[in-house]
């Protein structure tokens, strides 16, 4: 597998997320895609970790905060050969993409590389690299922006869709068509539509596409940032390259790679993610990805269970979670809070979290 | 008030127990009686306070085991008045007065005392403090044992009861009667038209006694006992003292004071304790004696609750307590533990600390 293409792909893992729906696990400076909340590793790593085979080591380039370059490091460990790239200010994907387009560019004009996502869990990895492997080697030939639909497993309001159009090319047994259109987050009525026309599939923000090819896009759809591109792509080392980012970040646009390029675009294709793949928003989704007992219990860590049923239970911290005769709640210990909280109110952590930061002397548990 | 009788007054603290039921804050090193589960301080300590007025600080003993006397000593802080008798095995309260009564004898063969509970919570303390005078006084006159009967506040299935015969004597506005019988813990029925009767109180174990009187009742009822504690009471020094104590205690009946004398005895009376108290049985009874928010959750140490109803909680142990859409649950923090229970299901947290005894990992938690 290790062919020319392999030699020319490069992978951008997007870490930048700063979630609260996972608090108090979650907290800005240990935001999700750094827990290990399945899958004994925490998730970035796991990200890591799926690439294998897929592009070389150290192809990896993990695109973050500023303040969560040191926190990823330390996860990763001395001498590990990924990169990791510290957004000087947040200016939402567009901007990140830019600057790993240069990063990558300054590496390998002819390089080809995936845009993936760190605080999703994915499963069925052969059917997952491939996919990887037969859109990174048509991007490598083709000029087209190809991105990987999920194939949804219910009509959720939660995410944006994307419909296909008429087919394009299969390589590989993966099948890729023209994208017709990128739509929002639909209401429940649109979104059961969508599902049953089977044309459209959900969008996961993972893309694949030649590092040439998303830099004619960025021209034709925002020349003054395909301007910063070339620009940070000429700088003579590390060092000035992070100058310039620096310098530049304050002023770009915020706004997502969906609106700047991928709606505009017309060489726009979609391939089925047909692996199993889950954006665990809440607790309450973790369940289906931890041990559950015979009554339904999801639990990780020290917990003992007494009488209780479809609760889950994140242990930890160097304590014993005990429950007794309860149903439905989530359990959280994190370093200096234990969250106690109803599986259907979960939404309203976020509310808490708000409350709390409005009080100065919470800060080391936010 | 510092009269005759003030100055041969003693009072006897049993604080033998070791209850399960507030587990995880209670452990065998640290029950009930010692920890500040209302009122601020630990239990112990303020049935020390209630005794203000009525006994000498120096003429107060706390019964109870070997195991917490260093604990309870410590409670008390240095140079403390109150003296701590470790029963060098446990034998049940005939056993634990029986060595009271010889501790006070070898002080003061004309003291009268009165016996009183360390793991109840005790309100109105004036009305209290004035039964145990009156009650101190009567005893100080006359061969009697009394005992002070709670008036029911309603028909509990949970307490023996007491049921008052004739009137005997009133002093100080507090009306002592005989007692009829002393009866065990009935169904609800029962307990139905007991309280209806009028005439029955709840069996709280307070009572009041000369130290001969109690000592010509064992003599009359527990003949063997009476020997040990004349014995007892004979000792050179406090070092002879505890040493017959660690001699005879393991040979001794295990029996409670109630069998062994009080249901025999021919001379009890019983005076209505109309002040309010309560046993504190499980996590549930403390609601009512926690400061109650606008949605009945009861807390106490550091928690902040959202869209949160009728909930107990007790934080602690350097941590943030959180809870967000959750009704009717037991939330503890205790060193190392966190307790998440159904209040109506905590009787079932004997259960899990009995599994939990399985695991000689878990004693520190136990």
């Amino acid at each position: 597998m290790q062919d020319a293409v392999y030699s020319h792909s490069y992978a951008v893992i997007m870490a930048g997320g700063k979630g609260e729906r996972f608090w108090p696990l979650s907290t800005e400076r240990r935001p999700k895609q750094l827990l290990a909340l399945a899958g004994g590793k925490p998730l970035v790593v796991q990200a890591m970790d799926r690439l294998e085979g897929v592009v070389p080591p150290d192809h990896i380039l993990i695109a973050t905060n500023a303040s969560l370059v040191e926190p990823i490091r330390a996860l990763l460990g001395e001498g590990h050969p990924a990169s990791v790239l510290g957004e000087p200010v947040g200016r939402d994907t567009a901007a990140a993409i830019a600057a790993a387009t240069a990063w990558i560019l300054r590496r390998d004009p002819e390089a080809v590389f995936c845009v993936l996502t760190a605080d999703h869990i994915i499963g069925d990895l052969p059917v997952f690299r491939n996919i990887l492997r037969q859109g990174l080697k048509l991007c490598s030939e083709n000029d087209v922006l190809a991105t990987i639909g999920i194939e949804p497993a219910f009509p959720s309001s939660g995410f944006g869709y994307i419909q296909a159009g008429e087919a394009w090319k299969e390589e590989g047994g993966v099948a890729f068509r023209r994208v017709r259109r990128f739509v929002e987050k639909p209401d429940a009525e649109t979104a059961r539509k969508y599902v049953e026309s089977g044309e459209y599939s959900w969008n996961s923000g993972m893309f694949v596409w030649a590092a040439r090819n998303i830099l004619r896009a960025f021209e034709t759809h925002r020349p003054q940032l395909a301007g910063r591109v070339r620009v940070w792509a000429a700088a003579a080392g590390d060092a000035e390259f992070a100058a310039a980012l620096a310098r530049d970040f304050p002023a770009l646009e915020k706004i997502s790679i969906d609106y700047a390029v991928m709606e505009k675009a017309s060489n726009v294709v979609v391939c089925r993610g047909t692996f199993a793949w889950d954006d665990v928003g809440s607790w309450p989704a973790l369940e289906a990805h931890l041990p559950n007992d015979a009554e339904k219990n999801a639990t990780l860590g020290d917990v003992e269970l007494l009488d209780a049923r479809s609760n889950i239970v994140v242990g930890g911290d160097g304590r014993l979670t005990a429950l007794v005769g309860v149903e439905g709640l989530v359990v959280v210990q994190a370093p200096g809070v234990t969250l106690v909280c109803a599986k259907e109110k979960a939404q309203e952590i976020k509310a808490l979290v708000t409350r709390l930061r409005g009080d100065p002397a919470r800060a080391p548990l936010l």
